[in-house]
């Protein structure tokens, strides 16, 4: 149930001052012997990319990654040619304390404030310290996380008995697709070759952490990494099969730990839209109604509006005959045809008295299915937000 | 400074029984002699477009109208075939006691609750009572708001005294492109064909209210309509010029009238974006900040947290190189080559006090600009959109 589930991999976490509370904000995960290994990531599509996201891609230039050294409290984002000196002295501080060979191998990854320059005395001290214990994948899970509540792990077995994925993440806040703002580190005990990675990882984020969608906001620090340690001696070849389905598994169950983690989140909603003229239109219309401040806020009343449903699903884009559409709370049908229908009150009550709802959208049109989660919107998700100090 | 400013109409509101609480919720604009006009209009471009829009439009088919029905309370929107029927026999009710020949000369705007069929015997009497009295523009541009706390209203002059454009309006939440949330009627005595009304209108609605972005809901109703009596003899044709000039002044008071009193708004920010590759890019940019949950959260704490509006403007989608972007609030830069810059803290903080700021994005590419009016997010906000009852 952690970053190290799976044999290979060894992984660490500590205070070294970054956060002015003194929680833990430094974490690194090492191959056990050191050496680089087949990996993977995906990134922020975000223009501003930040200096450690930078890094990372160069890192993972030739396929092969020997360590991550993660940060939280600062992004060190917008911080200019010092941020990218100092994404990539983190880098060789953890291959010297680590003993590996190339820094160029070590990925990083930070999270935190934008435009702040990165505290390095602190980085300076803390990870040779955090380098030299390495004590344990759950001080690590902790260290990544802001304004999380809850650490993030996870290790779903490859079907057949061919290994594990096991990860960690962290992303509370600026969840929105492509991806949600998060950081998320996955390994495995397989054996695969960094394409078939590349590929497993960019369906398995596609159809998870992207269809996260709680404020729209896409960050500048995104990061999605797999190091695959391949000790079972199990190869896993390209395309679908058991391997992907552990890695969409773990994938998943991460982005459902955020979701329900969301800054002041008191409701979880699971948007299905169904019936759509196409995939790209389904997932056109279920963000258009995730990322609805409107919808949102009848969440956090408990209160089945979907009249503002379908007013979302009608500004989408998607293609849409409003004479078609019908909208079910929970499995009440509220709309049909797009217009009111009669339904069990008490039973349209139960479903919104729940902590989690699933809101279903036929569009009536074709076979186009897509499914975005996302929360209510609160006073406390204000209030997490309204000032950084 | 009203619907009636301008020589030849006629308008009046009261309380039918819509609202529930006996607030007033129908109105009537009307020609003074009853007879038809050049008129033209603008309507929301959500697919979902409610009943009233389906009537207005037909309405406005023959580029004439001699009255205008509006209602508060009940969108009359995903209301099916009766929806239709109900909105129809609006114009017919105002259409007969007004004295009004041919009731498709009428048309309908209705704005509130979505889904919730039409109380037509509130308007079978309250529809006669309102075109007997016709008690004035005040009542009327009361009747017209929901969640507004104060009546917007408008009187410019026509450079060169060729008349005035006055006018009402209502928006207070759904406050996004394309079109705002809200409900226009203008007038003017000016004399104008159709075509050269609808080419002016699309203008002067393009460049206000079409730029404003409280929440990026885009709602089922957005209906914008303009009415030329012709009473001053003037005649206006097409293109720029002072006529245009005072229509788009006007759609500019009434956009940052609607701006000033969104739902739970407790500061104004104007988000300009100037050097960008291009127009659609700066527009694009402009309302990607505006729009942004998290830069209103920031908005609502007077946080100058520029780092979420440079990461809005690196997810918006427009050429952007992080390099080259600098922001200012209220002129102070903060950041310059896309990373923080020494500032006058004192002068920032000053900036941030006030009720009204000033954000400038420069991107830096080119001579593409555009201004976006957006709000902070609150508590109040959420509250007043948690509950419909």
């Amino acid at each position: 149930m952690s970053v190290t589930a799976a044999a290979g991999f060894a992984a660490g976490g500590r205070a070294c001052g970054i956060k002015p509370d003194g929680r833990a904000d430094l974490a690194v995960v090492v191959t056990d012997d050191r050496v680089p290994v087949p990996a993977a990531g995906t990134f922020t599509t975000n223009r501003v990319a930040a200096a450690p996201v930078q890094v990372s891609r160069a890192a993972l230039a030739d396929g092969q990654l020997a360590a991550v050294v993660l940060s939280s409290g600062n992004a060190n984002a917008a911080t200019g040619p010092q941020g990218l000196a100092d994404a990539r002295r983190m880098a060789e501080l953890a291959a010297g304390h680590l003993g590996i060979a190339d820094a160029g191998d070590v990925a990083v990854c930070s999270t935190g404030l934008i435009g702040v320059p990165m505290p390095m005395a602190a980085l300076e001290a803390g990870i040779p310290a955090c380098c030299a214990e390495l004590n344990g994948p759950e001080r690590a899970a902790e260290a990544i996380l802001t304004t999380d509540t809850v650490a993030k792990q996870v290790c779903v077995g490859v079907p057949g008995g061919a290994g594990v994925v096991g990860g960690m993440a962290k992303g509370a806040a600026m969840l929105a697709p492509a991806m949600a703002t998060m950081l998320a580190v996955l390994t495995t005990d397989v054996a695969a070759a960094p394409g078939v990675l590349a590929a497993a990882l960019r369906t398995a984020v596609d159809e998870t952490f992207n269809q996260l969608c709680v404020d729209a906001c896409t960050s500048t620090n995104d990061t999605v990494l797999l190091l695959a340690s391949g000790r079972t001696g199990r190869h896993v070849e390209g395309g679908s099969g058991p391997f992907l389905d552990a890695l969409r598994g773990a994938c998943a169950d991460l982005a459902t730990q955020m979701a329900r983690d969301a800054e002041g989140a008191t409701v979880l909603a699971r948007i299905e839209v169904v019936g759509a003229a196409g995939h790209d239109d389904a997932r056109r219309a279920a963000r258009a109604v995730a990322a609805s401040q409107l919808v949102q806020c009848s969440l956090n009343g408990a209160d089945p509006y979907w009249g503002r449903v379908l007013s979302e699903l009608g500004a989408s884009g998607a293609e849409l005959d409003p004479d078609r559409v019908s909208i079910a709370y929970g499995g009440v049908v509220v709309c049909r045809h797009g217009a009111p229908t009669p339904h069990d009150a008490d039973a349209l009550a139960a479903v919104m008295a729940a902590r989690e709802v699933t809101i279903t959208c036929d569009l009536g049109l074709g076979d186009g299915r897509a499914t975005v989660l996302t929360t209510d919107l609160s006073h406390a998700y204000i209030d997490e937000n309204r000032r950084t100090s």
